[in-house]
């Protein structure tokens, strides 16, 4: 099936990432520069430790961002290269899009920038919103709606990121509310007011093979090996990294044996479904940042880990039919199961656990270098000295509402703004397809075998 | 093919492992806790710098088990889900559970548990002989059976690690004969009983597909490229762990050489067979794992990598059918090949390193963190210090002899209590198939044109 | 379709690789050994920090190519298997074979080689240099004719890089010049002694598939990922590794945005080319690897990055098709575009990097590992203060003279050579093709419904 040139315009995406570069080069020229090279042996030992501190974590979250996501994008069997491709290509853009945002609201205080690797990394943070938002509109949206959608989201990250944990003091070294939260409630807003009140039905590309499964899954896997560095990366190196690794592993050990429990115990047949599996393996390390390097027990992990795979999977089987019956609501990804409702669940676990924890705040309270660059370590102890115990917990819960909250609005301001019919929305038809964007065979896996036997039928038919 | 639901006792899979789960956190509750967060500077840095020592090699071995060995497994066309998603569940399974028996026994000694990584990472490696052994049959049993199995493996194992290790003294710090040809002939025990004398008829699912082969051949380079670091992950850091790094790259780099030649002539018309590439890059990382840290020279890790790949393709080529013809003993992934024999030769090899290593005991020595969780070298040292060159090489050799023997018994007594109905063993005609177990398109690859191929000559047959 | 057995010597290629590692055996056993143990404490900890600072430097890069590069040749449909295979084949023989080059030189002026990481790495970076020729011929050529022109290429790699680093004292921190440029000039004088005049017509299986795009996606993505750590890893430690590390991660994000730019330009419906996305991501990697570490402000990273890209995907588009026309040179994996390209821009930017670098030469010039295993930087510095800014860059152009030159002589000669007939070019009608060379399925992807799809045809035929 030839897709008609006509039916897309085809020079927007090459202008708009063009002008974009163009605009990259210019700022980077004015305003970003690099460190100079120390003088001193002792500063040169110092930024080689840096590398070797920072880097294989950094490595480790480039992986589950470019291959592990990308990959876990690819159950749409005929819309892999297209998953795959707008992942890498989402990455690319939100990152230098934060990079630029970052640096003029520097410049403004400070002056030149001097790019090093953590500056990077704080970007690379706020481009994960945007990989995880794109998850609810999957194979229905174009290039340049992606596109507009990740240069809306990353101020607006950056902004309520300011909020949560700079205005309010919220702790979430790994990101739960900040960035799991915030980016499901955006991508659900945005698929509300782009598909408005229209029922999706099931387009006959969208039901997983065998093998996009598989492809899917291993994609899982490598977010799962990865998913502590993740975590732990902003830590305040010592015993509150260390911590927040081995709370990563235990609660991500146990959502993948209880994603088994509860997803055959939820099928009449008692199959386990290939969904549940690619999502709710990796619940627990959704809900776990927040509280990761907090003075929980190892057994709060495990049971945190436990009960977000439980809630990803009733997710799945009633959450999400209900959420499209009833509020038309669409999710393709099922970003809501995996990171709206373990979000939420770690949010309440970190509420419980300032709420109980030992009062000596020299040993119990987490230390994080905030990812606005600075070490906030002691500006918390200083606001949660201040503010007492309970004080603490209310902004935890207020910093979730906020994520859940101010993100859904802007979501759904994004979303009317997508459907600016310049930006392309691909015709329900040509939807799920990798042909309307890529050069490549329209035919599926084999075409040696499968064309002969298809045309040696057709051969035999026109025989008859 | 629809597989009616009555075939398999749906409930006992998930009734097992919720139990589990259960059972842990009320131990973890109990049992488990993490070290007081250091007071002074040099402490956190201390544990800093074991993180940054750590994490790195322990992220290489979560790769290799997570996603090589899954990926080594799906070379079975119809049974590449289960086998990725069963090698994941044992792993987390069994690493729990080998927490928990490591924990008690630990706690009868010393009271309240510390978790840190270095636990985590020696139950890490007692999950890996469960992975190994079901090898021996994949693809025929239930995943209520390899849990069954794992539940029997782990506690054998850390005796079997118990009086190989601490009592005979054995050095083996890349786990050749404590792991690798403990879980071989476990997993042929387990095979042998459970199967008993039937001989297993080729299934016509079982042959391997080009894209299946792919997809497995990526697996091993997987495990190849990250094989060096579970090798040294436990060596004394410094000289012995550089060394164990370098001898392994070694073997691994000659066995893949030595394998395309071996697998190269051993057929008529000197084409290469998947199998053996995908199993023989290997063996010489099985080997090398008990020399890798004494005072061999490079050129010893070499032959010793060439020989365990000849061994490997051999045994591919001659053992595995004989075996099959005259003991009935059914191998599916061929771990005989893999672990069983490339690990006799890596034991030989350890005898005769320590019987020609140099006097000198300050240089030549291995030294090793013991996988039980202190630093054995003083005890190692005391104990050959004590016993002499010969007691320590005639303990090398007894240590291969418990590994094999014990687990041969062990192996045969689990797999005739794998034997047990309720366990749901699948139907011959069930057996390789995904669908038995998950709820996935029981088509192949590309439903859209094969299917279109396929009505296509159905609606022609119609018309005629 | 059977292959028959007489159409190839079936056994050279294990009687050549068989007399290799034999002689490597004796090689090693004559000359290498590994350095004494320290019995210092701190002579301990000095190469523990080594291990600590190099290793994961060097797994990354392992991953890059035999997992990376392995992938991203996969794009053939029916080559896959091969394209991997080779290329680990010949990334061992080429490290091997290197290491012996290597040791005996070094044999010859300093008695015993101690072996260690870093010349284990200076041994797979000759490799690379066949990994990326290969290129040009893949799918033609047999695993003969490969080894054969691996076994020319790597004393000819080690010669010119003798000339360009250590005569001319060219900076090429990431091997732009010494290695990319190098190995595709080669590559080409391969090809086009190789093919001759022969216009190579498009084979029915050089096509290819979505799901032989997709794996080769994942291969590049992989490339895409770990390629700072290739860059970095021979810089001086501290600043100048920070910097390498940053401007290639800016490199190639500019790369990644910007092939998107120039292939939907190029295309007249503004499809992306897969081909485009797989190598032109990869361009800003090869261009920076020279200037990677030299003072250069961040924005000239990103230019060149993008830069480089709209080179490779102009080069696919447009001097591909006209090298084949006019000089009919052949190209299967468009190197010229991602290797050779690039690579000269990146030579180009350097001239100029040297010409305007800050003349105070205490913070601004790079300093480098020498490849050949010492640190070169005081030599550099010693040079190029000796030959001033103009001596300096005009020694920038003549490496880049020298590597593109002499590697296509040399090319031309060998290519020459893999004409012999015992070396057994497949048949035209045999290329591209698994079958030839491994027992696999000939059958493509699904053997279940395929075969079952053509069997009813034929069936069907039957009966009518």
């Amino acid at each position: 099936m030839a897709v008609p040139p006509s039916t897309y315009p085809r020079r927007l995406l090459p202008l708009f990432l063009g002008l974009f570069q163009g605009a990259l080069l210019l700022f980077f020229a004015l305003f970003i520069t690099y460190d100079q090279p120390s003088a001193q042996a002792e500063d040169t030992n110092l930024v080689a430790n840096q590398v070797y501190s920072t880097f294989p974590f950094f490595q480790d979250i480039q992986v589950m961002l470019v291959v592990g996501l990308g990959l876990l994008l690819t159950f749409l069997p005929r819309y892999g290269f297209s998953g795959l491709t707008h992942n890498f290509l989402l990455l690319n853009f939100s990152t230098q899009w934060a990079l630029v945002l970052q640096g003029l609201l520097h410049h403004f205080h400070h002056g030149q920038i001097h790019l090093d690797l953590h500056k990077l990394l704080i970007s690379e943070f706020a481009a994960v919103t945007v990989l995880i938002s794109v998850g609810a509109i999957l194979g229905r949206a174009s290039p340049c709606q992606l596109l507009v959608m990740a240069t809306c989201e990353i101020p607006l990250y950056l902004a309520s990121e300011w909020v949560i944990v700079t205005c309010l003091g919220v702790l979430d070294v790994g990101g739960t509310i900040t960035i799991h939260v915030f980016s499901c409630y955006f991508g659900l807003g945005v698929s509300k007011a782009l598909f408005k009140a229209a029922q999706q039905p099931l387009h006959p590309k969208e039901t997983p093979t065998t093998s996009s499964d598989l492809m899917s899954l291993v994609g899982t896997l490598i977010l799962w090996v990865f998913w502590p560095s993740f975590v732990a990366v902003l830590c305040q190196p010592g015993d509150a990294q260390h911590r927040a690794i081995l709370n990563t592993l235990l609660a991500m050990s146990a959502s993948a044996i209880t994603t088994v429990v509860a997803s055959s115990l939820l099928e009449r047949d008692g199959k386990l479904s290939p969904g549940h599996l690619q999502n709710g393996s990796l619940a627990g390390g959704v809900a776990i940042g927040v509280v990761a390097d907090m003075a929980v027990p190892p057994v709060a992990a495990l049971a945190l880990g436990s009960l977000s795979a439980v809630a990803c999977v009733l997710g799945f089987r009633f959450l999400t039919p209900l959420l499209a019956r009833k509020l038309t609501l669409h999710d393709q990804c099922g970003i809501h199961n995996l990171h709206g409702l373990p979000g939420i669940l770690g949010a309440a676990a970190s509420v419980v656990a300032v709420l109980v924890a030992p009062k000596d705040p020299s040993g119990s309270q987490p230390s994080q270098l905030s990812p606005a660059g600075g070490n906030a370590s002691e500006v918390v102890e200083g606001h949660w000295g201040g503010r007492g115990v309970g004080g603490q917990a209310l902004c935890q819960a207020a910093g979730l509402a906020v994520a859940a909250g101010a993100s859904l609005l802007a979501g759904l301001l994004t979303g009317a703004a997508l459907r600016l019919p310049c930006l392309a929305r691909p015709p329900e038809r040509l939807c799920f397809d990798d042909s309307l964007y890529f050069k490549i065979q329209d035919q599926a896996e084999s075409p040696g075998l499968d064309s002969s036997a298809e045309e040696g039928a057709l051969a035999l038919k026109e025989q008859i």
